[in-house]
C-alpha cells in the first residue's frame, strides 16, 4: 500500500492507472492484485483481491480485480515473478510511441543498470520490448507469452528480460519479491526519463 | 479539502489559483464552491460557500464565493455535474496557448483516456475546446452553455464533452463526484504533459 | 517557518540559498530577516534576526543576518514592504540569463497574473528588471533604489512594480503581508516556469 | 537517515543507488558507510557499517559496505572530507555523458555557486572533473588518488575541488561535515538542472 501512495506521489499511477500484484503461493497459483479502478494513493487491504491462475477471484464477492490481471498471471506461471508492478509514467508512454516502429527500446551503459537482475556491469545493453496496445487482454496476454518464450532462449550471455512495455500505455516489471520491483522500477523510469531528456536535447 | 492540497503540492493551484465545487442539492441548486483568494493547500470548511442557480451565496455574512463561480452553476445545470474542478497548470496553459488558433486541442491513442467518462478503448480521440480569456464571466458563461449545447448534439458515438481549457488560463473538468472528477484532473494533466513534451521533443 | 519549508520542497530554496522578511515595524524600523546561511527546511524561530534601518541586528549576540539584508531594508523603506520573499528556482535563473542583455523580462497575457498587486486582467504585460548580479551589495541596494524611485515615476495605468531578477542568481518579490508576498511568488514562479517552456519549444 | 529520505524524494537516489559516508574518527580512520543495497528512503542505523582504512568492516557480522567505499575512504584520507554525499540524479547523469569527451563539466557565473567551498563571488568557475565509469573500484581509487593530487597543485586562487561526476554514473561531493555536503549536493543538483536545460533551450 506504502509502495501505490509512493508511485502516486512521483506521478507515476494517476487516475486509478496502474496495478501491483504479488505472488502468494504457487501450488496453486494465487496472486494478490489490486481491485479495478482504485486510486493508488489510498490503497487499503480491502482494495486487494486473490486470485487464481485463471484470474478469477478465490473469495465469493470479492471486488472485480484489475482488467489487466492475465497479465500479472502469465508472469507469475511464465517468468516466476514473486511481484509485478505496472506503471504509467509520462516518460515510459512517450518513448513506448517514439520507438514503437521499432518494436523495443534498448537502453545501454548507465551505472543504473546494475539494479535490473543478471546485469553486473554498467557495459550492458537491455532491450524493453514494446507491445502494440489493445483493449483485449487474452490476446496480449498470448503476445506476452510468446515475448516470455522468445527471451528465454536468446537470453544466454544477456540479462533476463524483467520488462516490457505497451504503446502508449505504461511498462510492466517483475522480480522476485516487491522489494526488488520496486527497485526495478525506480530504476527503469529514471533510465527512461535520461533517455528521454538525452533525445530532446540532442533534438 | 485534501485534494485541495494535493493538487497544490502538484503545483496544479498554486497562488490561489483555481476553483473547486460540489453539487449539493439540485431542486433547488446548491453549489458548495471554493471562496475566493483562498490558498489551496490549508483549506477549511470555512473556505468554500454554499450558492444558489444564480451564485449567490445561500447564507448571510459568507465569504465572496470565487470569481468564476457561474462557470460552475452552468455546469451543475447544463452538464449534469456532480462535481467541478479547475487547476492552472504549466502544461495545460501552454497547450491552450499552442493550440489557440485551433480553438481545440486533441489528444489521440493513449490508454489514460479511459480514465474519462464514455471512454471504453485507447483507440479514442478527445477534444478539448479552447475558450477565449475573458474577465467578464456572464460572457464566458454564455460560451460555455452554448458549448454544452453543441456538444450534446454531435456527441453520437463520441466521448461526451468532460473538459475545456480557457486560453493561457487553465482546464475545467467535471464528473458525477468528487473520484470522478478527480481521477479526470489527474488524466488530463498527464495526458497534457505527455503532449507537451512530446511536441517539445520534436521541434 | 513553514514558508521556507515549502519553498525548499519546490527546489526554489535549496543549498541554504534565499532569504525572507517581515516588517514588524515602522517606527522605527524593524524587520525580521533570515539568519545568514540557513538549511531553509528547518528554520526555527532561533534562524530569524531582529534588524534595524541600517542592517544592524537589534539584539546583542544575534546571529549574522543574510548578506542581502540591505536589499530587504530598500524594499520595506522605498516599496513598503511587509514582507519579502526571495528565491533562487532553476527557471528564474535561467530567465535572468537569457533576457540579461534587454535587462528585463516582460510577461504578457497569462490569467496567473491576476496573483499580482494592481493586476485585474490578464490583458496586461507585466515587467521584471533584471538587475546585474554584484557581492557589492551596498551597491546593488542602490541600484534597487533607483528602480523603485524610476518605476514609481512611470507606473500610472500600469501594475505597480513588485519583483525583479539578479542576472543568474534569483527572484525578489514583496507584498502587504507575507500571503501576499507567497502569492506572488508562487504566481511569479509558474509563470517563469511557462515562460521557460514555452521558449524551450519554440526553438 | 533523513539527508536518505529526502535525496531519495528528489529522485537523486532511487532504486538503492547512491551512497554516503561520514567520518567518525582519523586515528585510526573509521567511516560510518551506507551498506550494500539498500532504499535510500527508509535507513536505519542498521543500513550503516562501521569501516576502517581499508574499507573492511570493525565489527563482525556486519553487513556488506557499499561497494564504492573505497573511494569514500580515499575522500575522507586525500581530502580530508568529514562526510561524502554520492548521488545519481537525471542532470548529472545526463551532463557526464554529454561531456565526457571533455573528461570536465565547467559551471560559471551563478550565484549558486557560493555554497561551494573556498567560493565567495559569481564570477567564478568550477570544474567537475567526470571520470570514466569501471566497475574495478579499486582502479577508480586510484584515478581519484590522482585526480586529487592533481587538483591540489593547481587550486591557488581557484576553489578547491570539492565534486567531481562518474560517466553515466552520478556525483560524489564532500564536505567538512554532513551540512556541508548536503549544501553542497543541492547547489550542484540545481546548477546541473540550469546547465542541462540551459543546453536544451540553445539547442
Amino acid at each position: 500500500m506504502a509502495v501505490g501512495a509512493e508511485l502516486h506521489a512521483r506521478g507515476w499511477s494517476l487516475a486509478t492507472s496502474s496495478n501491483y500484484s504479488v505472488t502468494l503461493d504457487r501450488q496453486p497459483l494465487r496472486l494478490l492484485v489490486t481491485a479495478s479502478g482504485k486510486h493508488k494513493d489510498r490503497l487499503t487491504e480491502a482494495d486487494f483481491v486473490t486470485i487464481d491462475d485463471q484470474g478469477r477471484a478465490v473469495a465469493d464477492g470479492a471486488p472485480k480485480s484489475s482488467a489487466e490481471t492475465m497479465l500479472h498471471v502469465v508472469l507469475a506461471r511464465a517468468a516466476d515473478a514473486g511481484a509485478v508492478l505496472h506503471t504509467h509514467s509520462v516518460w515510459g508512454t512517450l518513448l513506448s510511441d517514439r520507438f514503437a516502429s521499432q518494436q523495443q527500446l534498448t537502453i545501454s551503459g548507465y551505472e543504473m543498470l546494475k539494479a535490473l537482475p543478471g546485469v553486473t556491469t554498467h557495459e550492458t545493453a537491455i532491450t524493453l520490448p514494446i507491445l502494440p496496445n489493445t483493449q483485449d487482454i487474452g490476446a496480449m496476454a498470448q503476445d506476452l507469452e510468446r515475448l516470455l518464450a522468445t527471451a528465454g532462449q536468446k537470453s544466454e550471455g544477456s540479462p533476463p528480460l524483467s520488462a516490457f512495455l505497451i504503446h502508449k500505455h505504461g511498462l510492466y516489471t517483475w522480480g522476485a519479491d516487491l522489494d526488488a520491483a520496486r527497485r526495478q522500477i525506480e530504476a527503469l523510469e529514471f533510465l527512461m526519463e535520461c533517455e528521454g531528456r538525452r533525445l530532446m536535447a540532442s533534438v
